[in-house]
């Protein structure tokens, strides 16, 4: 599983509730972070470094817990795992299924970063859907930011929060697809600004539910019998990403290996 | 609305969620933290100082976001803000009425503050329910007090709380109430330990409910437009309240105004 910082925490989370009995080991690319505003092309390059670590490494499942990985890279993914029968599991269109059985009014809305809006990923899974929905997105370039650098609460970012937010409050969505991992770590926030009517959607539920499905389906399931192993790799600083880590996961992270990516980080 | 600590802006959030037009003042009485383990005669004396401090304030409602504060002082609670006219919202029985609802196979999970357990208020308010159900409760003393000072979390409490679930994994609970305001923040742990078939019934969102229903019916609720103040009051030290409440709650709290109760704190 790899993400490009903390965020995807939120997703093998879930993995880990859903199938304890697994290994995991999780990459996050914390050099290269944020993901949401880098060039496409080298993001591209940086995920074929990326997936082939962790098949080296011998991945019988790879997931994508990053949005904008998902959206600008699962293709090279899907070719670099392919060569080998392995699977990929991402998080966008699992979410979109979700948002569209659940929404009442058939207003979604999809808060994520610029590259995930840009590359139209949300917008085509939920057209996909066979269901007529009115779809809002909105760019939030500095949100995942703010939570990766365990920041404090103020009235900023409070207020930066609502100014995403005031867009899909006017289209009146029901349903909000959280379309970046780090976001489920300030749900609370959102809640409060988008009030109780409107339903966040997170990835990582879904995605979980979808890893068991894929392993199962090919054969690749564990026996479920005592608690697998987990470990961390990271690509940047290995004490901050302890320190958020291990407050977001609720859990020790054990030794967490720092590793270097080719093609190295970019400016 | 008052709370022996942090853990009660669990209910909080859910009461700005659901009543974000009304103002909150929100008293932590931090310097007896914790009520797990007070002498219940003590505490119903500070339960008595609290509720007159808030209702001289000129609090419409009183909302209890505390287990143990309402496992041993809802009456006491009641007899004060009775005599002003002022009804008193509690965090038990809303609770109890959702698991027993929600189990299926009618074995729900108590898990509490030493306290709140030796009250018996959970288990009379699930067998109140109509329902024959099979009650586990568990004493968990040192889980609050680990949230409470912002802890790390290493192997040890990881394993204190594997022990505290034991319990509960061993009658086969499929549903938990979360008898203490402290453990929705750490729902991660807790969901992980028990695994995805166990669902957590904190109690914010049903006092949040709970609280909307009495103010509407006694005709006390403000027209829905623009948003409320919210005010922080503390016992104790005002800057660590002011570290993990901003976090807990992911908003900025202000001025806090560290308050004297009288009778003081015991020993």
């Amino acid at each position: 599983m790899f993400d490009s910082g903390v965020g995807g925490l939120t997703v093998l989370h879930e993995c880990l509730v859903s199938l304890p009995e697994e290994d995991f080991v999780y990459l996050g690319d914390t050099a290269m972070f944020p993901y949401g505003t880098r060039d496409p092309e080298q993001l591209r390059e940086r995920i074929r470094a990326i997936a082939t670590l962790l098949l080296d490494d011998g991945a019988k499942l790879l997931v994508i817990a990053c949005n904008t990985a998902t959206s600008i890279g699962v293709e090279v993914a899907r070719e670099v795992a392919g060569e080998r029968g392995v699977e990929v599991v991402p998080v966008v269109e699992p979410q979109a299924e979700i948002a569209a059985a659940i929404t009442d009014n058939a207003r979604v809305g999809v808060l994520a970063t610029p590259n995930t809006v840009e590359s139209g990923a949300y917008r085509r899974a939920l057209e996909g859907q066979g269901r007529a929905l009115e779809v809002t997105e909105v760019e939030a370039p500095d949100l995942a930011p703010f939570i990766q650098d365990g920041s404090h609460f103020d009235r900023g970012v409070v207020e930066m929060t609502r100014t995403y937010c005031a867009p899909l409050k006017r289209a009146e969505v029901d349903t909000l697809i959280l379309g970046c991992t780090h976001y489920p770590l300030v749900a609370p926030m959102l809640q409060r600004i988008l009030g109780r009517d409107v339903r966040l959607v997170s990835g990582g539920h879904a995605v979980a539910a979808a890893a068991q499905r894929t392993l199962v389906s090919a054969g690749l399931a564990r026996a479920v019998d005592g608690e697998g192993e987990y470990r961390f790799l990271c690509s940047g600083d290995v004490d901050s990403f302890r320190e958020l880590g291990t407050r977001f996961l609720q859990m020790p992270l054990g030794e967490i290996e720092r590793i270097e990516i080719v093609p190295a980080d970019y400016p």
